[in-house]
């Protein structure tokens, strides 16, 4: 296909998205969960199909050579297809925001204002490698009224146009508008040129996947994206910390799953509690093979390596932390606010001002107090769905539900008021 | 100056904006309002130092013939400047978003969530000629915790310089971190790109002027741009409903203040009662000179120009009115949603359930029933005072308030959770 072909092509997978999503934003939300359910089914049915498509990209990924952990990540089997089908129907158990009145007032010359919750329109989700991200941002947009673009990787085209097939046809036999659940069905890298120029039919691009993706759609769309950075998380213990809460919390936060973004990348610590708790976390942390990485101040107290500048700003994914050590609060929100990324960070005290001084000047999307940053996180907020957790500020920032798939409008009555 | 000396200034100005940011967060409501008021106060005091500067600004605007209505709009004199006082101590007295808790939950393990709005952080604003905008958009900034960097038009160079001198010197006097507001001080074109380049340091960009000026924006910045494009409003004026109403809220729309983004430019009418009402509104609009073009339909009942497929996407900002005949509410919503700007959009009618159809069916910042398409404003929502009326569907969808320039964050408190 030429570029031109590609843009051409897409152009058109948008435009129709557009009139869908108008249908689609007229749905009850009883409609559109007997949509939802209906979708459960379907792929619960076409489960061998699903197996037999998913094969073929297991192949090409094993014949490209790609990482057992990527191919796993790849596979569909009975039971991640079953438990798609069950997201499927949990989302239609979710309350809908749609037509919610999130305020209503009079104005003095007698017009009623309401601010009501409606779909954004049409939303383009561009991802990597898990074929379950189909069905996961489909379902959550069409739950929104919402129409969807979606744009898969190479690797799992094959799960991906399946997946969209089964979405497609179960839930138009239940009702759902034509076009309003669009993959495209190839994956030439100008696609997500092509895309990130349709700001005429699309309202915004959440990007899926790694830095490399994001910086590329951020670069090219002209409509708004929605973005989900790393999240370089620290956990400062204060001088007022209970240092058995602040091992236990540091320890849950650095490995009870450290390839995600809510985990516990740099410890910081105050300097009137080095002596102490330093050693304690340490051997707590190596116990958990835990590599260490600190600044002078923590290498006068425990052995370790020691962390150069860069250590402050990686996002490591593993069982790897950096330590410092901080003469004060302010230090301490310094730093984060420096090098973080401005996703999650926690302070450990028993004293109350303190906590509330280092929660209103740390500017990241999640600030705790006493817990695991491993609760930053949809479902742990109890959102029920997430469709990822943004980094941005304007809009939606950290986990996102359903409610940050809506935009709103003002519907005003009156009876013939004028200026 | 080189683009390279330009990108190096602004990224410092950039800079130090966002560190002001963190300091400016941590400021009472109180404080905020201490500083404003002595704002207001500076203001009146330069006076005569403002007419002074604005003096050059007027000269060489004369020397370059701009037009009389630019330079108009370019002069300052007392009472201009008086307002500009008086603006600052108004916003003085409205409520701060700042620390307001949205939402609180607790969750079944005890941990307690709360929904705080926050600052945004440090925002941009690129704006065209008029001066007061530099106070306006300083000022609606420091009240919700904001930095600001601020980029105005060549025109108002002197101007712009000396009301920003202003503000920083009598702030700063009432405790203004420095850097809080900063204007850029010069207006090479390259500065624009300079600032769109700055995602690391800015949060958002809020371009204030013509279409053209806010597509250069949005195709090189890098961060979040709210968009305040065309308002192409719409007027249906339905089978059931009062053709007087009808007639007035159509000649308040169009004539109250045509040159406005919520003044009326498309009248359309439902084919029941184009034999009656057509005549009337006509006779109406030409009592205020009102040009009018109609469809095919409408020329066959009144005499009027043609108007061409142009005219249905054309923002007139001027006395002429476009008119055609539809025959049902979905095609009225149709022409609306593809040919509009989703600014503003009225229906008249004495029909309460076709009323609600449209509200829910038109995808339009602001929907209106039965009330002049001009109350698509914040002062007359009752926001006290606006940035301008967003046509982003994210974010901010139509009149923007304080609240509009905020963000959120989730604050979490617990003891000792872990997952």
């Amino acid at each position: 296909m030429t570029e031109e072909d590609i843009r051409d092509s897409i152009e058109t997978l948008a435009r129709q998205a557009r009139a869908a999503s108008y249908r689609l934003s007229q749905l009850s939300t009883e409609k559109k969960n007997a949509i939802l359910l209906a979708m459960a089914e379907g792929i619960r049915a076409a489960s061998a199909k699903l197996i037999e498509e998913n094969a073929k990209d297991l192949e090409a990924a094993e014949s490209k050579g790609l990482s057992s952990a990527m191919i796993d990540r790849l596979r569909l089997d009975g039971k991640r297809i079953e438990a798609m089908a069950q997201g499927i129907a949990e989302v239609a158990e979710l309350p809908d925001p749609v037509g919610h009145v999130m305020e209503s007032w009079t104005r003095p010359n007698g017009m009623r204002l309401e601010q009501v919750r409606v779909p954004i329109g049409t939303i383009g989700i561009i991802y990597e490698s898990r074929p379950n991200v189909t069905s996961d941002a489909a379902v959550l947009c069409l739950k929104t009224g919402n129409a969807t673009i979606l744009r898969g990787g190479s690797e799992a085209i094959h799960s991906n146009r399946a997946i969209a097939e089964v979405l497609t046809k179960s839930g138009e036999a239940a009702g759902l508008p034509e076009h309003a659940i669009e993959l495209i069905p190839f994956t030439d890298r100008a696609s997500v040129a092509a895309l990130c120029a349709m700001d005429k039919w699309l309202d915004v691009i959440i990007p899926r996947g790694g830095r490399g993706l994001i910086e590329t759609v951020v670069s090219l769309a002209r409509m708004p994206v929605i973005k989900h950075y790393d999240g370089i998380c620290h956990l400062y213990v204060d001088a007022a910390a209970d240092l058995d809460m602040a091992v236990k919390l540091t320890v849950n936060s650095k490995t009870h799953k450290p390839g995600v973004c809510n985990a516990l990348e740099t410890l910081l610590v105050h300097e009137s509690v080095e002596e102490t708790f330093l050693p304690m976390v340490a051997e707590a942390l190596r116990e958990k093979d835990v590599e260490l990485r600190g600044c002078e101040r923590t290498r006068a107290v425990i052995d370790c390596e020691a962390a150069t500048e860069d250590d402050w700003g990686t996002e490591y994914l593993d069982l790897i932390l950096s330590i410092k050590v901080v003469d004060s609060l302010e230090a301490a929100v310094d730093h984060i606010n420096t090098h973080g990324s401005h996703h999650t960070d926690c302070i450990v005290t028993g004293d109350e001002p303190t906590a509330e001084r280092f929660l209103s000047a740390v500017d990241s999307a999640c600030v705790f107090h006493n817990v695991s940053t491993r609760f930053a996180d949809g479902g742990e907020f109890g959102f029920g769905a997430e469709i990822g957790i943004s980094t941005e500020k304007l809009h939606a920032r950290g986990p996102m539900g359903l409610r940050e798939l809506t935009s709103y409008q003002y519907r005003v009555r009156g009876e013939g008021q004028v200026r």
